[in-house]
């Protein structure tokens, strides 16, 4: 039988700093670490902070000898109108070094058996479209399907900067009653 | 002054038997009506359960005169690693005879108000490639970018029928510690 070196387990509040670390990590990787804006102080209000719900949730892979957080999967609840909650899965990342030792397979395994336990009927996730070995695995191993090029739908993202500009939108025939 | 036809406003449990109606035509628009499980039941528990946070949030369009429901926009909170919490639109529709109102533009901009209001950096959603008119009007009047094309990102889905497969997955040199 082969040692136990590594364990996937929930995110605490004190991993918030290496995750943090990770999160640019992968940015670097995905060609915009501009994009980061995050905090470790964000992380750690947003998934522990006392007062509400968690924004997200997080497993960790924490290399034993080391005591150090070398991998992080991060998921939350979405809702489809017609099969209900599900997961989806937002970020999956392991350090280049402890690459091959079937990692990043563990997270994805953990995310799957917590799907099976809420009884989830899918999980999503998006995939940059270069990145052909994650496609490859989330194909051949998992049997994912491409909603992009098997079902034809497409993402679309409306940033702040343009939200000013729309808040007049409304036509004149119609009353917004906000809460 | 044009005469108010319409409100715009939060759905409330009472609304679920119109939304679940209007969530069947819009999947028969789709052209994917045997996909809804969805049950009105589903989703006031979903929406509006006393035992947790909603899972999700809407907004309906009411016709004054005729007390009826003729439209909805339902949405969920997501998580970025980068920006933080944000608005993911999963649904928007008005009824077929009720289109060129504007009341598609009043619901989307009453979207762009919560988003405005809880400061969010970004709302996202999906459209299907065939969707001409709707891709239209969120390029040319909302200055929506499309993630697919423009970064080239793509979308998975893992379905409940492949999970009791790959819950072996894990390799066994990692212990996975649950929950």
């Amino acid at each position: 039988m082969s040692e136990i070196e590594f364990i996937v387990r929930d995110a605490r509040s004190s991993d918030c700093h290496s995750i943090h670390s990770l999160i640019c990590e992968l940015a670097e990787y995905e060609k915009m670490p501009d994009q980061v804006e995050i905090t470790a102080e964000r992380l750690k209000e947003d998934g522990f902070g006392p007062d509400h719900q968690p924004r997200f949730h997080c497993f960790v892979v924490e290399n034993i000898a080391e005591k150090t957080i070398v991998g992080f999967l991060l998921y939350v609840q979405k809702y489809s109108t017609w099969k209900g909650p599900f997961l989806w899965m937002e970020d999956l990342y392991i350090q280049p070094k402890y690459r091959r030792f079937g990692l990043g397979r563990s997270l994805v395994c953990t995310l799957i058996r917590r799907a099976h336990q809420l009884q989830m009927p899918r999980i999503e996730w998006n995939v940059l479209g270069w990145n052909h070995l994650a496609r490859e695995f989330y194909h051949n191993k998992l049997g994912a399907i491409d909603l992009t090029h098997d079902d034809d739908w497409l993402t679309y993202r409306l940033t702040r900067n343009r939200f000013e500009n729309l808040l007049q939108l409304n036509p004149s025939n119609v009353r917004i009653d906000e809460k």
